[in-house]
């Protein structure tokens, strides 16, 4: 059965069209995706989630085992059922929370020994639990198991490292998930995720390893994590002639407007990020001024007799909020100012993607 | 113009059904208030808090004049075009947000002192103050402004003093009030305040003042601040008799279902209070067990792999959700969480005015 197809494409290594297809559910590339770290876009429902244009929403496998379990989530027939998104769900791994999150108390070639936050206990995952764990969260779409280095941080010098331990790990969840498989109704889809950081013979050769396995998607990980825009934009022009076209590209962790556009331009398909959600409860807002992505500040002065209605608050009240309404919310702490801001700045994302598709 | 009236009435001092008429819009009584304090039900859309069946929403006098300032909500065109509220809203006076909430610098007869609590600011407020900013903020009932004295604190022996002042106050408010209607468009209806703390002498001699002026409406003022249950009871069975017929009655702050229906059955037709929306963001909620009303905490392990759903949750996605996923989203301070449990409790007293439409 096809997972994904390519609809459209302006060539090699630039933007193209795409569907991916879920039990008889379309949804259309590119394509951002919502994060529901513990099975909750914050403050918003899924049908205001929905509402924003979203066709996937991604659930965090560390957030949701050290809190709701993955048995729970099970119990209610898995993410969709228990969030109540009626749609597709990706889950990471766990493995970008673990190195970036915890408090680590040992990695192996086995994998992670890590400190729980809430409790302090000792918690331990690999490629076979984390396999484990997305299979009975029940997503559609399940990441292997990476082992990430924060281009912020000084480790950098750990890239070669944490670039083959990730492909060993990847053949470890590949064989886990199929065994899984044998045994399950659910047939989630595998992406494996390339690594390297950011040196380019290493990714390339974490591309080309990946892309010759047996995978379902490819995802770009550990970018995003520090470095400046130009370095992310520079290795997304270095890898975008590499990818093969018949597999859907996710770019993880990636969410502002502009590097949004720049990697729809280098052929990707899918992003996350906390983003336009975690700014807007701050907030922040994008707005398009003379053609460019503007962010703003609702708390800015600017705004305070400002009675036109900020745009993507028609969709919580058809006649819209004004933005001297949402600015009161916000100053006064009062939480519907960050969800309208946050349905706003969503759509604002799918606005992008849905550019594509008209200009197409 | 009617303003109220009464449909059905099971006896003097007993329950009834009554109508209020706002520009062609009616409300029907008995009938809960929910608190939108900053212009906000805390954490809902107004859509949302409608699904809920509520008529008329409430908004705090002393807290958005602090914050968004009745100049800024005026220019919107009056409270509802600013919160989004489709139909009629009351404003209370600041009195008791002045003498509960502020450190009060000094009260004489001509107003009251106190510091804003955001900045330290010196800020007067008077009844005449009080109906200005309340015809600004275009209310559609609006409050006099009264000397509070709750019943919490050791100053119960400024009860005469300030049910004297309460008097004196309300007929300030009333001429103010009748002046402010000369010059405007906007003819907001005003109510005044019975006070007297526990007192039945004073309350009886308060009630029959209030009612001997030409208001709109009649509130209970100053209970549900400390006294015991039996207490309010006691003053409730005391009053009933002596209200008239022909306006609606208002228990200012009364909010949880066994008081709603105790006062509802003395003659009672509105009620406001934040407990539903407060308590559920902490995770508590109603519901009804063998006919008892019952105050639960999510955050039990009863409820952890409770899969069936939440009544009021239905209003926010049809098939509702889990016990099991709220209690995930309270103990993990998620707000949908506390959102979902708003609704409910809402939805819960609002079932309660309902039920005595449905049984007469």
């Amino acid at each position: 059965m096809t997972f994904f197809k390519e609809v459209h494409s302006h060539g090699p290594g630039m933007s193209r069209l795409g569907e991916l297809y879920f039990n008889g559910k379309v949804v259309k590339t590119p394509t951002f995706m919502p994060v529901a770290t513990k099975g909750s876009v914050k403050g918003l429902t899924m049908g205001q989630v929905r509402s924003t244009g979203a066709g996937i929403v991604l659930g965090n496998t560390y957030h949701l085992h050290l809190t709701a379990g993955e048995d729970s989530v099970n119990m209610h027939g898995g993410l969709s059922e228990f969030t109540g998104w009626d749609g597709p769900m990706l889950t990471d791994s766990g493995g970008f929370q673990v190195f970036s999150l915890a408090g680590i108390n040992s990695i192996n070639e086995d994998g992670v020994w890590f400190k729980n936050p809430a409790n302090g206990d000792k918690v331990f995952l690999s490629p076979e639990i984390s396999m484990q764990i997305q299979h009975k969260l029940g997503a559609d779409i399940i990441m292997a198991f990476d082992d990430v280095v924060s281009l912020a941080t000084e480790k950098r010098h750990r890239t070669l490292e944490a670039m083959d331990r990730t492909h060993r790990w990847l053949k470890r969840s590949i064989d886990e998930h199929n065994r899984l498989l044998k045994t399950s109704k659910h047939r989630p889809k595998l992406f494996g995720i390339v690594q390297g950081g950011l040196d380019k013979k290493l990714r390339k050769q974490s591309l080309e390893y990946v892309q010759s396995l047996p995978l379902d998607g490819i995802a770009i990980g550990g970018l995003s994590t520090g470095e400046s825009r130009s370095e992310l934009r520079s290795m997304l022009d270095y890898l975008a002639p590499m990818y093969d076209a018949s597999r859907p590209r996710y770019l993880m962790g990636v969410g502002h407007p502009i590097d949004l556009r720049y990697g729809i331009d280098r052929g990707i398909d899918m992003f996350d990020c906390v983003l336009p959600t975690r700014n807007a409860r701050h907030g922040a807002f994008w707005q398009k001024e003379s053609g460019v992505d503007v962010q703003h500040s609702i708390k800015k002065q600017q705004f305070v007799d400002e009675l036109s209605v900020l745009p993507g608050s028609k969709l919580l009240r058809a006649q819209g909020y004004s933005y001297s309404y949402i600015r009161h919310l916000v100053r006064s702490k009062e939480a519907l100012g960050g969800q309208i801001l946050s349905i706003h700045n969503l759509r604002y994302l799918q606005e992008i993607c849905e550019e594509y598709w008209r200009e197409s």
